[in-house]
């Protein structure tokens, strides 16, 4: 697969999320060959998809080209191909162009949507993991309103303008949000001739409280929030089954919905070669405080696909987001080039900064490790900190132009229906 | 399709190009019932259609909302479907959703992409008169430039880094410049495993100069600003033959090449049910001075389907451009309510506000009615226009911001492969 041959070690790191990328820059200057592989040649910044998916952002606002992150950066090498198989004892993973040897190895491949076994929903909902999956949302929702514009149906309509959207953590509360806005802002001044008290945002959590993550005070702000937009949340609700027109849950309660979005579960997104012990239900693999594999020595794993038990805080792992990816990146980083000097391993110590979510204009929760807020200075620190997260002052400027745009309008600037071309 | 019935007359318009939106906007508060048809929910900027396949914009900039434009216009309709055929005797047209009545039909459906009759290349080549097709080509040309990396046979990687741009009008001009400064100043930074000098960038033109609704002066400063980038132009060489791997010429100078862009011919888009004298050779439909179809009371027909020879300067029609398009809406709006009030209706007069195209960085050529310019401030010029001509101040700011990125990192923002995505 052309990738030079040097007389440096070869790392190859699998993933070119916050975890990848975090590793990768932080090996600068380091006499390592770095090789990244990714499927996609852009890294993509997920917190913001559902503000693609809900016509707030271009997709090419929240991506940014792997290649122009380490233009200046030598002995790395990117290449943009799938792994398919690790032959641990041989030291090579297997791609969709070839073979390549490894001295080291590292899967920052992340966490994929998981259904629990649930296979009607898997095949008839939608899931927002990556950007043409946000995409076809952004497209879905805004046909839902054309062809509800068409249609002299009742039921026919009341289905299209039904949007259920299934888990209560920060993608479900933000996109459920970013509907209730469509609805009020969007839909009364472009649709006069849809009745916009017809659609309704269901939002289902299979737990007892939103944002399980945050403290019980923030849930219940956000309960209010989604409330005051019109969402309606129903707590200890878990979708059983969906055929593409009715969503069955556990408490018997069922709704009428042609689109449902699954943002219930992830699981972790291990690649064909490690199986065993290491390999947990939940498809994470278990690595110890150096975030090596379990039964092997030059295989790593960071972020969502690495679990790591250690800290007392996370017994099941650490949380499924983008700081301990970074993190872990980081450390490993400086372990790798002690295990090629003989230094002795630092071990990994989460240090959380906080969490967030917005739930819309001028509502946010924020926890900090000093202090909790909520309101409109929330949401004002929720933006400022999305937006510096972001790669590169272009994809900021226009992020920003964009959320103005939002505010004073009212409004939503990127609504097209862009579906593959068709000859 | 639950189109409301009012008192006042229907009128259906097809297409929200510029002219269906020049003549839909310019009868605001006129006693008519406007119903606005387009198979997409947005209006295509065309002319920076290739900035998008170049990667230096985001569709959404060039792209705007149709609803969005209308929605302070009382007794406008727009419905997402295609018009599959007219059916004049009964004053119906039969779309995507149904048969819809009309007093007053106006074609204003473009044109399409032209293949003279050349299968194979209809086969084998990209068009780009559409944003799905615009950002396909972009996917194409960043995934050649990821399969050479991949590549070690010298063949292949000149096929895939050889681009053959079909057409010298303002498109394929505009397109072979901007691949140029792909290779100038994005290939070397980003692929320092290709070597940039095996990227190759051929203009063919079937006629003896670029430009041909220029002045002889502009073409040959376009010939040499293309020169100056590395484009190699081809004169009076038309292509005959494409097989997704050699294109034949006339001239017998074949070339070996994986991306053929077709820009070289246009065509009227017109629609079924519109046959006898009045429809073209060229699928253009022959109009009177008050954009009257041939043989129809109340149908008629603006902008690049229209051909309108009342003009002794454009013996052939107008060129098929935006102008005529707009310049025939705002006069069709008034004749339309001329022929609701009995008065006499005012014939079409092309006013030409002059032809302008943008070569690279720093060149263009411009000629107004009242004077022709080349270079710097020619290009400064075209930006302005463009960004001027752009709807919405959202899409103005994030043009500029891209254009400004671009002036000042020589580099281009928005490079993302994005496919279809494939559960």
């Amino acid at each position: 697969m052309n990738i030079p041959e040097t007389n440096l070690p070869r790392l190859v790191i699998v993933g070119g999320g916050f975890g990848g990328l975090s590793l990768a820059s932080s090996l600068k200057g380091s006499p390592m060959q770095v090789v990244l592989l990714d499927r996609n040649n852009y890294h993509t910044f997920q917190p913001l998809l559902y503000q693609v998916a809900s016509s707030g952002l271009e997709p090419d606002s929240i991506a940014f080209p792997i290649r122009k992150i380490f233009r200046n950066q030598n002995n790395f090498e990117f290449r943009m191909t799938e792994v398919l198989e690790i032959f641990s004892k041989k030291n090579t993973v297997l791609t969709g162009i070839g073979e390549l040897k490894y001295d080291y190895l590292v899967l920052a491949t992340g966490s994929q949507t998981g259904f629990f076994g649930l296979k009607s929903v898997e095949q008839n909902s939608m899931a927002m993991k990556s950007i043409p999956q946000a995409l076809d949302l952004r497209s879905l929702i805004l046909q839902n309103f054309e062809k509800a514009m068409l249609s002299t149906n009742g039921a026919e309509i009341e289905k299209l303008l039904n949007f259920v959207v299934v888990g209560g953590g920060p993608t479900g509360v933000e996109l459920a949000g970013s509907l209730a806005e469509m609805k009020t802002h969007v839909l009364p001044s472009d649709y006069p001739g849809l009745d916009s008290s017809q659609m309704h945002i269901h939002l289902l959590e299979a737990g007892p409280r939103l944002l399980p993550a945050l403290s019980e005070i923030s849930s219940s702000h956000t309960l209010d929030f989604l409330s005051d937009l019109g969402v309606k949340t129903f707590l200890n609700t878990a979708v059983q089954d969906y055929d593409g027109e009715t969503v069955k849950t556990n408490t018997g309660a069922d709704l009428i919905s042609s689109t449902v979005i699954w943002a219930a579960g992830v699981e972790g997104a291990s690649v064909k070669g490690i199986e065993g012990e290491a390999l947990l239900r939940n498809k994470r693999l278990t690595v110890d405080e150096f975030n090596r594999v379990q039964g092997f020595d030059n295989i790593f794993a960071i972020g969502d696909v690495a679990n790591m038990t250690n800290d007392k805080r996370f017994p099941k792992g650490h949380p499924m987001v983008a700081q301990p990816a970074i993190q872990q990146g980081v450390l490993l980083a400086k372990n790798l080039k002690n295990i090629l000097t003989n230094k002795p391993l630092k071990p990994f110590k989460y240090k959380d900064l906080g969490s967030m979510a917005t739930i819309g204009r001028n509502k946010a929760v924020v926890e900090l490790p000093f202090m909790k807020m909520n309101g409109f200075f929330a949401w004002l620190v929720w933006m400022f900190v999305h937006l510096m997260a972001l790669v590169g002052w272009r994809n900021r400027a226009v992020t920003l132009v964009n959320w103005m745009w939002s505010y004073f309008n009212y409004d939503r600037g990127v609504r097209l229906i862009i579906r593959p071309f068709k000859k």
